[in-house]
């Protein structure tokens, strides 16, 4: 065995993400470490395919979306399953973000080691490893909440976590018929709580929701009645003296429809008594598909918002093959952009060209996507088209793009890399 | 900016294949250095969920492939983008492969920073900072390979290696029209070689293809076909004298028909004069999906073999919810398998349970995964299941596995782990 090789060959050991200069390995090495390589060009000194964040766009999306919740009087606490980047992270904290939301105890653990001190795992915690994970961070002072829909889930909490003296801060989560995971009524989540008052290591803190897989006819109007519901059961067990924190929590929101669970949160008048919390994650980078669309609609539902997200992350790659008359093979697959939606080309730039020096892409078409390879459909009559020209995808969604990354480049809008932000999938 | 944390919390820095044992951190952050974990038991000790790879069929698969290529008179470069997993390309050489077939500069360099002496890059080389790369391995002595198809790639590393004073050993990929990269003809071969002749910094050193692409109406006798073009064109260019190393190759097959690959190449009796590569990927690991479709084809055109690969890549997870009757939430998703076949529970197992305690998973389908949670049918009347429940899920296909995972865990039939893999994506 010699996978701890990673140890001697630091700058060597991933083989993405690296950005070698033109003399060879010696820098590659001390920029994986993160050092800052101010000034490196994108268009010319960074090996593609290369997953870039717009520096500009990404500071618009970490203050508007703190602004949003705060003018809406909620606390936010962005997924950072999305980018898994604790740099993100940190700038989301700094922002006045309240705290991270996670979705599993192995992503907690790493949130933690880079900083983050309250974590609210938006998910059930299954597993006595995981649970020793979490036992861990709390006796490291962490502020833990976690997820429960099942008696047999606090049963198993309760024994684990009090055999070792800690309190586990839950909330019940409340789902829909048909929908993921969470108790289905809410004389469901009123039972679960006798439960939870009867499991001496369990605190209930708060309920919490996601309506992420809410199904009406008005969708909107179903997500309003869903949050709307969400507070009174939050209200019922803050009247029955369920809850045994300070500031208990009524959260909910991806990112798609947190503005009418902002709204509805904020109707209710829950200050003083209940902590609303939103969680979307994929705002901070945004994307040109799915969530473009969903801000479409947020848009046309709120005609009071003037500004909006900026898609910031982009996938660049080179042409690499030019064999037939309307087709360029792209270095760009399956293994560094997200596929739910297939990417399309957004701009094209000649190597060692600069930012501002835009070819067309007009009918350009990325029409499959393999492991490692795009096939793009070009005009048959084009010419202006080169071995080594980039193209800028577009990328949706984000989270299923960030995984494919140890590391990002985040860009100014010169193109020129302010950073390598490495991400802890 | 704190990325550089990372250096500071080795054990944590990244949220997945982390094994905590139940004391802990310390344990997490020394088995994170790549040291043995013999004996962690995956149905008790480990975070789920995991990536595994059964150690039995991994061996029986390594050797299965080695001694296919070799009763075929016919050198193995497995396709190492698969895995991107050192320990497995060690392995991979150490059973007689000639070398490692790679698809990009980066993942060349991550696999020469491991050992591995011999690569051939079975793609395009573009782009000067992947030239680069490249530049760095060749002059530290790694026997480098790519491929070209087009006078325009071939004037760009011409002039980049001329200026290096370093020689780059090309291959001609030759393509099928309406395929991917690659030439179109044999005529188009012919006439890239002679500008090939005239770049004094490339060395042309074979021809390759890649059967994958060749569609037909029978696509066995289309590969067949395709591969004794192959073989013929290359004929010619050892005729023409073009080849200017000492046994140039001819290179083929991914891993669905790397049979009628390897007898064409065997019937042509090339030895002495081209050396016959095979360049699989998948079979390392096989699969549940795909591929074992693919063999079953295999092994319905090859009457003569007895025994054949077995899938050895798992991922286990478990039940977290049990919402409704006849549905279980299961903490798994895109973010942790590849889904371009959904996955099946293989088996079940009670957590804490042993290797052969398996529970009955008959009449449960997973219908849906989302990026961090399966939706898993179950007959409505199931009583026998529990959360915490630990589902194998089968998986297909690898590339899109592998590439989730930064550790993979080597198990025995027990499911106690033998190893830790780093991935070098």
């Amino acid at each position: 065995m010699t996978h701890d090789r990673n140890a001697s060959f630091p700058g060597n050991a991933e083989a993405k993400g690296v950005i070698p200069t033109l003399d060879g390995k010696k820098e590659v090495a001390s920029l994986e470490k993160g050092s800052t390589v101010l000034g490196t060009k994108v268009l010319s000194g960074v090996s593609l395919p290369a997953a870039i964040i717009r520096d500009e766009a990404l500071t618009h999306n970490l203050a508007w979306m703190q602004a949003f919740a705060e003018r809406h009087g909620a606390e936010l606490a962005p997924h950072g399953k999305t980018t898994m980047t604790p740099v993100l992270f940190e700038r989301q904290l700094a922002q006045g973000a309240w705290g991270i939301t996670l979705a599993t105890a192995v992503q907690c653990q790493a949130a933690a080691a880079h900083g983050v001190t309250r974590l609210l795992m938006a998910n059930q915690l299954v597993g006595e490893a995981n649970m020793a994970i979490v036992a861990s961070l709390i006796a490291d002072g962490v502020d833990f909440y976690c997820v429960v829909d099942s008696a047999e889930n606090v049963a198993q909490l309760d024994g684990f976590f009090a055999a070792r003296g800690l309190t586990l801060q839950v909330l019940i989560e409340f789902g829909v018929p048909g929908g993921r995971c969470g108790c289905r009524s809410a004389e469901e989540v009123l039972a679960l709580a006798e439960v939870i008052h009867e499991a001496p290591a369990l605190a209930l803190a708060g309920l919490e929701g996601y309506e992420g897989v809410v199904e009406a006819v008005d969708p909107a109007q179903g997500v309003r009645r869903y949050a709307d519901t969400l507070v009174e059961v939050a209200r019922t067990l803050h009247e029955q003296g369920r809850f045994t924190v300070a500031a208990p929590l009524v959260t909910a929101s991806g990112s798609a429809w947190y503005d009418v669970i902002a709204e509805s949160f904020h109707a209710a008048k829950l200050t003083g008594r209940l902590t609303p919390v939103l969680r979307p994650g994929c705002y901070v980078v945004h994307d040109h598909g799915l969530y473009r669309e969903a801000q479409a609609a947020v848009l046309a539902r709120r005609g009071d918002l003037t500004s909006a997200l900026e898609p910031a992350l982009e996938v660049l790659a080179q042409v690499q093959s030019l064999p037939e008359p309307g087709l360029a093979i792209v270095a760009l697959g399956k293994r560094d952009i997200g596929y739910d939606h297939l990417p399309f080309p957004l701009r094209r730039y000649r190597e060692g060209g600069t930012a501002n020096q835009i070819l067309s892409t007009e009918g350009w078409t990325l029409t499959k996507l393999m492991d490692q390879h795009a096939f793009v459909q070009l005009p048959r009559d084009t010419q202006d088209v080169a071995i080594g020209d980039i193209i800028a995808f577009s990328v949706s969604h984000p989270c299923l793009t960030f995984d494919k990354w140890r590391q990002l480049l985040l860009v100014d809008e010169a193109l020129d890399v302010k950073a390598c932000l490495s991400t802890c999938f």
